[in-house]
């Protein structure tokens, strides 16, 4: 369904597709995970037509939440794509309220996950189309519909994957360790559970397989990316394909989440470097911020050719000039130096 | 556990139990359906000991909204015990906002149902609740619990029973029949989806066993109180029990909801003495209007002794009073004049 909801974006859009041909690269495809993988898909939605990109989502952290199926990752995507995020925090919507949540606390329920009055909305739905027998590609495809979003956003796997993180204390499901714990757990390592029985969807490796530019967005690589990369046959993919990776460390900090603790308690260099070392036999080019400009050697070392910008996306307008600089980068084609 | 939940109750109770020997009547079951059933199972909340009373409550409006199990009798009915009903319409909790059903709105649902925010709080939790297996009892008990409610309030049954409403339009489930269509299509009969397979729960059968009184409180005949006779061995345990009904019917009317207008469509007396009529076989006493005095001797006619007074709930106040005449009367055991 999601293909064929491709297919009918493609022909709606296919005149104004026509006129947008400032990017010789026809088929884009963003892996993303929450706050920074979100605002660099928006800047791309902004400058390739529906029909030029796809945005493959995490789906690790995902969790079972009063009941309902709380998808972050892909909503923080949703939300910031409709562009009715919550301008400040990383997660939820604009102009959010907390009645539900507040009368749950009064009732007795732990509340320890902010799940906002508009949020519990699109969750409520959510659960009723799964409930009804909908993938959750079909069920994405139609709450993206229903927010006004046009560009295709894809959960990388309709099976449940969840990234568990092993901490002195024991296995912590992600939320648990992310929200609840507030990170605050040594990460000693991490596990999919659920990644046997995982496959990506039909749509994710159409997409990938038609792929000319694969862009990792400014995501965790642990908990955002690698879940994806995880799935059967995603990393071979990815590997034939032309790549391109945006640091989400910036002047050896995360500015966001936990990816520079995680790098530093497993023992990687908590540097953009660190980030392109990880993905190192995948990436093609690589953009770091300006902070990091002494660090362009150590990635042209890796044979990975690097851009160096200001990376931090304070508003919609920095997404689209991010944006516009990774696809004009991506295909120059420049040799590394 | 719901009985189990009734002997705490009990045990807690015990001293204050002891000293309201108010009215000698040990043990009373009020059957309730919405509005009005609420607001006189309030007052004998009032007038009794958590250990004297035991509300059954139909389940057969009962539906499925956006995922959730709303179950309005019984919502009604805890609302009102624990006081955070609406003051004015006879549905849902004071202080409410519709944040989240806005948002559905929004999002492409049809949004025919007002649930409000609280209301999908308590909703969400139920739904959690049997999603974990407890039965309905349980999570009624447990939802009560929470309320604040210290009597005991009972689904009449654990399975699942459906008033369906026979139209000229074809069959109706309740709420779609009574708030979708405002009650506008003619009734012409309705059965209970479901009634095959349900059986009183384990305590709804044990507070029957053992009452001394049951109270058919001012709900419509048919679709709250009926449901609940209706079930395998019901009737026979009422039977066996001195019994008193409050009138939903004044001067022709129904305070609230269809029944007037349902009673006239199944060619009914459109009176208290059509109420008492359909109870006719189960009745012991009659409890009817001011301003239906007038027909104290049709009722007498029919064997049943009764009683006048204001049976107008406006407030609580009005709801302690009325309880306490409907239990004085009960047990002054005045014989048919």
């Amino acid at each position: 369904m999601a293909v064929d909801q491709k297919s009918e974006v493609r022909g709606q859009r296919s005149a104004q597709a026509i006129s947008n041909t400032q990017y010789p690269i026809s088929q884009v495809v963003a892996l993303a995970g929450g706050v920074g993988g979100a605002k660099l898909a928006h800047g791309l939605a902004q400058q390739l037509a529906p029909d030029q990109l796809t945005i493959i989502v995490n789906t690790g952290d995902d969790f079972e939440h009063l009941g309902l199926l709380i998808c972050p990752d892909i909503d923080t995507v949703l939300y910031n794509l409709a562009e009715v995020q919550h301008p400040q925090q990383g997660w939820g919507r604009a102009d959010e309220s907390f009645q539900v949540l507040e009368e749950t606390k009064r009732l007795g329920h732990d509340a320890w996950f902010r799940l906002g009055d508009r949020d519990i909305a699109l969750h409520l739905l959510r659960r009723q189309m799964l409930d009804a027998g909908m993938s959750l590609t079909e069920v994405i495809a139609a709450l993206a519909r229903r927010l006004g979003v046009t560009h295709l956003v894809l959960p990388m796997s309709d099976q449940s994957v969840r990234t568990i993180i092993h901490t002195p204390e024991g296995e912590l499901p992600f939320q648990e360790y992310f929200v609840h714990r507030r990170t605050e757990p040594t990460m000693l390592g991490m596990h999919m559970a659920g990644l046997e029985q995982a496959r990506p969807t039909a749509a994710v490796s159409t997409a990938l397989a038609e792929a000319d530019l694969i862009i990792f967005c400014p995501s965790n690589p642990y908990v955002s990316i690698d879940p994806i990369l995880a799935l059967p046959s995603v990393r071979e993919a990815v590997a034939r394909t032309p790549t391109i990776a945006v640091s989400p460390i910036i002047g050896g900090r995360a500015l966001k989440g936990p990816a520079a603790k995680m790098m530093a308690e497993v023992g990687a260099d908590v540097s953009a470097v660190g980030v392109a070392r990880h993905y190192a036999d995948l990436l093609d080019a690589f953009v770091l911020d300006q902070a990091d400009r002494r660090l362009v050697d150590a990635i042209s070392a890796l044979g990975i050719r690097s851009f160096v910008t200001d990376t931090i996306m304070r508003d919609k307008t920095d997404r689209a000039r991010l944006a516009a600089e990774v696809l004009s980068f991506a295909q120059s084609r420049k040799p590394v130096p």
